[in-house]
């Protein structure tokens, strides 16, 4: 079985919407990203826990199968996230973040996880990032995420990150945020030419773009995902980190990483987020089925599929 | 060649973009669908227009092959409309609209007109658009669009034009407002359970949703297109009118009306919509060749095509 290293944060959050509210469930971007990829591969998942850490939600990742050897505990709170939706849920209002034992975290990471060959960076900190980048050695695949605030504060280090990732994963604004353009296929062009051979923008409900630069053609550079058609969502919360973890778990289980796998695993990353989505906290996606997962990744082929045939009948002028 | 009837304004618009302004150039529902129907079918428009209205406007129309024989003129302003977009080009801000002689136009089809099998209501007045449909015989295929002002003030109008044409083609803002519903599949349920056999939502630079009620399997009731990608839009106006003009046009040609049929139509809707943003006024749409279209097509097929290979490597769990 694949082996998949993810550091990042394992977390509690507090979720309002307008519907529902729940408190102090488990979140942070390592644990939805485990869940997701934990069905496809073995994760290894690196992170702070406070004491206060209920085992009850550790016991949750390991009963799973994810290697939680690499959670470290620490004196002092956990990370603490609480956020808002509004009736759109397309974006988080952040209403308060305490990073608690997160705060002044540098992983180190154990003998064992330093040569995990697919590693997914969550987002945090670009330069600790960048030091466990040379932590790894010699990856066959590093995903990174990031967030709006490094991008603002940390621009060159999360530069520095991207030029050392295979494959970027960040939403729609981060994008025209990183290279300052509304246009997206400009800005996906600036971040390719730092190095990483895909990126992937995510867009919430309307899906994400892939764009990969090495290929056979240049039909093939970019795949234009839709998100799963669902009635109800409940909690966005987690739907990126579930997305990379379907996307790299799927990679690590399928062996091949050109741009035709790389739209595979998009489709089984928008599939697991459509599951993470569907409840609060990581609950979707940790009981999400693998006949559920097919039937999502068929579903998304038939939404898609156009014939060939592109006029029957008399020819256009 | 199969024959198309639109009944809907020809008109001179103003537009102003962050980058640009074009003042008095061709524009109304009814030109940007001709000139991207014709491209497929002998199309027919009925429309008013004032004394104003320059001869070599309607040339461009006729030089296409389009039937102007339609297009009454009467004493008075012609229909003009000023808008105004913004940065990321999605919504037009009207600033001005002078119906002129549109404003008590009342269109009576001409003798030769009123067997026509393919109808395309562009957005008018639903009164008005019910009135067509009285006159009309029989036809093969009739698909309406509207607008926010109508679904506000004319809801059961709407309904009920909805209620008798095969097919709907909204944007996704009027979706919703339609069925006071912020889901999208709620609001297609609901349009779709007044009668018509499709529903198109139009999503602007996200693409269209593709609805519909009968078919083999569940899994082709619902369509998701993404928008051509284009680096750079020059002017939004007339694109939902160019889209209903592929879409139509590509019916008519193509002869079959079934699902997999009304998917290849959004296809050419997509790419007729494609041309006509790229320029202002009609001049993407007007001077688009076959070859373009054609290519525009495949080039869509690409960017959304999935292999059926879920897994080659380990099964998920």
């Amino acid at each position: 079985m694949p082996d998949i290293l993810v550091v990042g944060s394992v977390a509690y959050d507090d979720v309002q919407t307008p519907f529902d509210r729940k408190r102090e469930v488990l979140g942070g971007a390592a644990s939805y990203f485990a869940l997701a990829a934990c069905r496809y591969a073995r994760v290894h998942v690196v992170a702070v826990l406070g004491d206060d850490f209920r085992d009850e939600d550790v016991e949750q990742l390991r009963c799973k199968d994810i290697d939680v050897s690499g959670l470290e505990r620490r004196a002092g709170p956990s990370f603490r996230w609480s956020g808002r939706y509004d009736y759109d849920m397309s974006a988080a209002e952040t209403l308060h973040t305490d990073l608690g034992v997160f705060a002044d975290w540098r992983p180190e990471l154990p003998e064992d996880k330093r040569a995990v060959p697919f590693v997914f960076l969550a987002n945090i900190d670009p330069e600790i990032q960048l030091e466990l980048l040379d932590q790894v050695r010699r990856p066959r695949f590093v995903a990174m995420d990031s967030m709006n605030y490094w991008l603002e504060f940390k621009r060159d280090a999360v530069a520095d990150v991207m030029s050392r990732a295979d494959l970027v994963c960040i939403n729609e604004s981060e994008a025209r945020q990183f290279a300052r353009t509304f246009s997206i296929i400009r800005a996906a062009r600036e971040i390719l030419e730092l190095g990483p051979r895909a990126l992937v923008v995510k867009r919430g409900e309307n899906g994400s773009m892939l764009f990969t630069k090495e290929d056979r053609s240049d039909a093939h550079r970019l795949f234009w995902s839709p998100a799963y058609p669902l009635e109800k969502v409940q909690d966005p919360t987690g739907a990126g980190d579930a997305f990379a973890g379907g996307l790299v778990g799927y990679l690590a289980a399928d062996g091949d990483i050109d741009p035709m796998a790389l739209r595979r695993a998009v489709v089984h990353g928008t599939v697991s987020a459509s599951f993470a989505v569907e409840t609060f906290s990581v609950d979707g996606i940790a009981s999400a089925t693998r006949g559920a997962v097919e039937e999502r990744y068929e579903a998304i082929r038939s939404l898609v599929a156009i014939e060939a045939r592109a006029l029957a009948g008399t020819p256009p002028r």
